[in-house]
């Protein structure tokens, strides 16, 4: 069961009048733990304060969470174990009514979950994905962000029941690639990587931003741009991510099968050099 | 406050676990009490229970909301006054992850909330009201829903201050009209009534559904279809609704004001016939 905290303090439930349950007005991160360390950390919190800014939740009162997180770890007595933890940011309280009211303190809750490891051959034969019938909306003004509303993603994830497809890849309605249901795809081909831009839709997941980082520092070059479903046919390479996970090769996407992976497979060694150490070396 | 119940108990928090707040993975009804008569309950609970089936929440547990609101009613005291209530229901608990587990009871939460009525004013003179500048997102999977996740509202209704300014009106990404921050929308012209016809964005509120019906009723043919915000120049009416205010006459938008209002007026008068009694005579 997972334990979560809310200003120190271990808690079960969160006050009903909470913007978060009212009208999904939140985001949230998911951020692994491995022997002790809160992964990074700097790009989570980054993502969080730009995302509530960009929505106005006020961020004044937002200094202090990696304390909170670290004293959840302490109180769970994982702080040097390996966890699973997510931490919410709701708009806080308020009374009925879209509108925000005009001092609106945000609430944070923090949640510690144990770490399932991933099977290995996840990562050494790849996964299976599909593409997804449901198709992700196109809203300028949030895409990016990982908002609490994830009907989209649910729906989608509800549409197959077969476990030997690991993950599910949407597109928007332009059938454009946006991302997986809980995943950033990158697809590899001769002119190095290339991942969907995200500016309106998608989350840019922590681990896509730091892929992105050290394939241009061991001089991958990464293209991000507008990629039709279509493009898929000419990647030579294909791989979902997310900070829990760090790579997951695609071994077959439908019909198409993708086989060596020499880009993948050194982005997963760049990877662990830099502290990402999921799955088999 | 409002007072809150869930399965016939008063309570204060919701389990931090419940999808509604991990997700925004839920729906919800503000529902009119007036003089104790739960006001268009039968479309109220259509509408629920429809939404329930179009994302797979379970609607077996759901047979008793009817219940469960007058129970609330009763326990806060409110059974013979004039209030308003919101009936949220989410998926359920589960375990971390998108995919809804197999089995998963949905939750129920049941708000009593005072009944503030809306100055006279709004109803005789009418209210101005302004385009907002954010656009929903196109979703046909979800159009119509009262989902939880409100922010594309929540940013709509953040961007004025003016006190004077009742309502905004929120276009479609290719400038149709949708619906407002919190309400629907009517235009009238010469041919009779015209609102937007929802089929990838916008709530499908009971008024409207209940105006569609008395003016149908009543030999006032309304058309559901598309409207470029281009054709407000072009009406002569303008009226906004919702479940909890009735009819508001649009007095200005814009540039553009409405004067005489005819078939606003015989509109009001047969809601009050319905029994939806909201502002003066």
């Amino acid at each position: 069961m997972p334990q979560w905290f809310s200003g120190y303090q271990p808690i079960i439930a969160v006050p009903i009048g909470d913007r978060g349950l009212q009208y999904g007005d939140g985001l949230f991160e998911t951020v692994a733990v491995r022997n002790g360390r809160i992964r990074l950390w700097a790009l989570h919190e980054d993502r969080l304060l730009t995302s509530c800014r960009r929505i106005g939740i006020q961020t004044e009162h937002l200094h202090d969470l990696y304390n909170q997180l670290d004293a959840a770890l302490q109180a769970s007595g994982n702080r040097n174990a390996n966890c699973l933890t997510k931490v919410i940011v709701t708009r806080g309280q308020g009374p009925r009514g879209y509108r925000p009211p005009d001092d609106c303190p945000p609430s944070v809750y923090v949640g510690i979950f144990d770490h399932i490891p991933c099977p290995d051959m996840l990562y050494t034969r790849g996964i299976d994905i599909r593409i997804c019938n449901t198709r992700l909306s196109s809203q300028p003004h949030t895409a990016g962000m990982k908002l609490l509303s994830r009907i989209e993603q649910i729906l989608a994830r509800s549409e197959w029941n077969d476990s030997n497809i690991s993950e599910g890849i949407m597109l928007d309605q332009s059938d454009d690639i946006v991302c997986g249901t809980m995943s950033n795809v990158f697809m590899a081909t001769e002119h190095g990587l290339m991942t969907p831009e995200l500016v309106s839709a998608g989350v840019a997941g922590v681990m896509r931003r730091h892929i992105i980082s050290i394939a241009e520092q061991n001089g991958i070059p990464v293209e991000v741009k507008q990629i039709p479903a279509t493009e898929i046919a000419g990647a030579s390479e294909f791989f979902v991510c997310n900070s829990q996970i760090g790579i997951w090769p695609v071994s077959r996407c439908g019909h198409r099968s993708f086989g060596a992976r020499p880009i993948t497979d050194k982005l997963r060694r760049l990877l662990r050099f830099s502290g990402v150490i999921e799955g088999p070396a």
